[in-house]
C-alpha cells in the first residue's frame, strides 16, 4: 500500500475531507460534512469526525485548504470573512484535535497545487492556475513551489481593481473595497448583474419555473446572439481575461489553467476568456504560453492539500 | 582582499562593466563604453577590453545584465529589438573571450538582483522591484530567488494592457502591440505626450533655450497646480500605479522598491504613484506592505550582474 494523505477544504458552509494516495493523487475516499455552526470548535469537530469515518490511521499526514488570510508557515487564520473568524490557531487546534502536524495553507493555493502535482499542470515548474466560481482568485506555482507571498495572501487576482464600463456605478466588493475584478466579474457578480438587467428590462426574464442559473442564461443566450448577454459576456471576459493576461506578462508562467464553475460551466464565455488572455497577454510571454482545463475539478483542493500536509 | 565579480551591463547604446565586492556590493571600479556599432561582435570586444581595463583577474566571475528576451539558463538572446539581434549566443560569445562561464540575465532582473542583496530589499525573501524609465520593467525576487519565468521574460510589466483615457487614440507601443503601460506611462511616452501637448495648444511651450525634459516641466507645472500638468501626471500615476497595485495584489511581495528616473527624478510624480499603489492593493496585502525607493541608482545592474555570475 502505497502512502495516504489526509486533505481538508473548509469552505464557508461545508467540510470536505479525503484520504489521498501521495504517490498518484488518486482520491481513496471523500466525505463531507455541512457545517451547522461557524465557530472553529465546530470546524475542528467536524474534521476530526471525518477523519475517523475515513479510517485515517495514526500518524497519517494532515493538510489544509482554508478560505481566509493565514499568517504565512504558521497555521493561524488572521481573516476570515466567511467564517466571521479572526486570529484563530486553527493549525495548532486541529494537530491537537487529529494527534498529527498539520499544515494550512489558502483553499486556492491548495488547488493549484493539486493542479500542479497532478492535474492540468502536471510536470511544470511555472503555473498560474485562476479559479472563477463565486469569486476569482489563484495559486501561483512558481520554480516549482507554491508562492505564498511575504504575508500568505498571494493570488488575490479577485481583488485587483478594473476601470468599469462607462456609464456603470461602482460595485462594492466583500473585501470592503470598491471595483474588485470579483465584484464586476465573479459568479455572483454576474447572478447580480443578471438580475439587474432583467429588473431594469434589458434583458427577458427566465421561463417560469426555469432551473437555469444567471450565467447558464446569458451563456445559451450569447451563443443565440442575444445582444444583452453578449455585451454582458463581452465585458466579463474582457476583465477576466485582461487580469489574467496581465499575470501571465508579469510572470511568463508558461502555462495557465482556468478553473471554476464560472468558467468551466459555461463554454462561450470560457472561449472568449482564452482569447483575451492570447490577445493581451506580451508578445515574449505570449509565444510559449500554454492554457488549459483545470482537470481535478472539485478535488483539486482535497488533493493538493494532502500533498501540502505530506510535504510533497 | 574579498572576492570580486565582473558585472557587465548591456544597454542599446553604452556598455557598462564593474569589478563588484562580493561579500558587500561595492562597486571598486566602474567604466562605460560607447557602443560604436551594434553588432555581437562589437559588444563582444568592448567587454573584454573594459574587462582588461578593469583588471579583472582570470577566474573572476562574470554575470551580464542585458535588455532582451532572453532563453532561460542558456545564455542565448532570443529577440532585442534595440541592438537588432536575434538568436546570439551571447554567453558563450562573451565566455570565449573573456575565459570565464558567464551568466546572463535580463537587465531589470540583475537590478532587481542588485537592490535585493544590497540596496533597497536587502534582506527581504519576497520584493518587487519596478523600473520606470524610459520604458517600463519589474524584477521580481520570490522565494529568495529572481524569479525569471518559464521563458526567461517574466517582469514585463511595461507590457500589461492598460484601458486609455477617454477620448484618446490608441498608442503604439515599441513591442508591436497597443495601449501597453509602457506606450502610455513611460518615461519616452510622457516626452512624447508633452510634445503633443504643446503642439495641439494645451500645454504652454518650453522657455527658449530650457533645458528641462518634458517630464521636469510637468512635475514643476503640477506642482504649481497648473491644471494640464496635473491632468498627465493623474494619467500616469494612475496607469502606474494601477499596475503595481495589481502585481502587489497578486503577488503579496510585503515590499514594492520604485526606481528608474521617471520616478526618482520628479517628486510629485514619484508620491502620486506610491499613493495610488495604497489605495489600490488589495486590503490584505496593502496591510504589511512597504513602499521604498531603488538605493543603488545605476549601479544596480552591474551590482545584480556580479552577483549573479557568482551565483549569489
Amino acid at each position: 500500500m502505497t502512502a495516504r494523505g489526509l486533505g481538508i477544504d473548509v469552505g464557508g458552509t461545508n467540510l470536505r475531507a479525503a484520504l489521498v494516495e501521495l504517490e498518484t493523487g488518486a482520491v481513496v475516499a471523500l466525505r463531507r460534512h455541512a457545517l451547522a455552526g461557524r465557530s472553529p470548535g465546530e470546524v475542528v469537530s467536524v474534521a476530526a469526525s471525518l477523519a475517523r469515518a475515513l479510517g485515517a490511521e495514526p500518524g497519517t499526514t494532515v493538510g489544509v485548504g482554508f478560505a481566509g488570510q493565514l499568517q504565512a508557515g504558521s497555521g493561524v487564520v488572521l481573516n476570515a470573512p466567511n467564517l466571521g473568524w479572526r486570529d484563530v490557531p486553527l493549525g495548532e487546534l486541529l494537530s491537537g484535535a487529529l494527534g498529527a502536524p498539520v499544515r494550512v495553507a489558502n483553499d486556492l493555493s491548495a488547488a493549484a497545487w493539486g493542479e500542479a502535482r497532478f492535474g492540468a499542470a502536471r510536470g511544470a515548474r511555472e503555473s498560474l492556475v485562476v479559479f472563477v466560481g463565486t469569486g476569482v482568485g489563484a495559486g501561483l506555482l512558481l520554480g516549482g513551489r507554491l508562492h505564498e507571498g511575504a504575508g500568505g495572501v498571494a493570488g488575490e487576482l479577485g481583488h485587483v481593481k478594473v476601470d468599469r464600463p462607462p456609464g456603470t456605478a461602482p460595485r462594492r466588493c466583500g473585501c470592503g473595497m470598491t471595483d474588485c475584478l470579483e465584484a464586476w466579474a465573479g459568479g455572483a457578480a454576474v447572478e447580480a448583474r443578471v438580475r439587474e438587467a432583467v429588473a431594469e428590462g434589458r434583458a427577458p426574464a427566465p421561463a417560469p419555473g426555469e432551473a437555469r442559473s444567471g450565467a447558464g442564461r446569458t451563456d445559451v443566450a450569447a451563443r443565440a446572439g442575444e445582444e444583452w448577454a453578449l455585451s454582458l459576456w463581452e465585458e466579463t471576459a474582457g476583465l477576466l481575461g485582461r487580469a489574467v493576461a496581465s499575470a501571465a506578462t508579469l510572470l511568463d508562467p508558461g502555462r495557465v489553467v482556468l478553473g471554476g464553475g464560472l468558467l468551466l460551466g459555461n463554454a462561450l464565455l470560457y472561449e472568449m476568456v482564452e482569447r483575451r488572455i492570447r490577445e493581451e497577454t506580451s508578445r515574449t510571454a505570449a509565444a510559449h504560453l500554454v492554457v488549459a482545463r483545470a482537470a481535478l475539478g472539485d478535488e483539486a483542493g482535497v488533493v493538493g492539500a494532502a500533498l501540502l500536509g505530506a510535504g510533497r
